[in-house]
């Protein structure tokens, strides 16, 4: 089995005004943070043994499931 | 200035249903998955240089307000 970690993460060109609300709170404790994104992790394990049909499986189920490619971009890599 | 890469996921105890959501809608589509798991990912850029100061700083937000150290777990890792 392969396991993929999934990174989700809004465009910069998207307002994020989840990040911009613990941004501000972060800043409001004094807390020396610049600017906060949020986006979501998913950890897919996949029937898989073969790294190269994993990434093919992998590139299609996050570009057409788990992110929309209109606002969203996705990173992901394979741990053994 | 430093960015920490932060991933906030469910303890392995701790039920997921939104994973199994996804986990059930992917089998369903015949992709050779085994088993998904869903959290938060987020990128906090702070108004710092020192990296052991910064790993100070994003410990404790993570610990206090980033987390629910009852049923989450959180990793980061700090990028120049």
């Amino acid at each position: 089995m392969l396991k993929a970690k999934v990174n989700v993460t809004l465009k910069k060109s998207i307002l994020d005004p989840q990040g911009s609300a613990v941004e501000k709170a972060l800043r409001s404790m004094d807390y020396p943070v610049h600017s906060v994104r949020i986006g979501k992790f998913m950890e897919v394990t996949l029937n898989e043994e073969s790294k190269e049909k994993a990434t093919q499986v992998m590139d299609e189920i996050c570009r057409k499931l788990l992110s929309n490619p209109v606002i969203e971009d996705y990173t992901f890599e394979l741990e053994d």
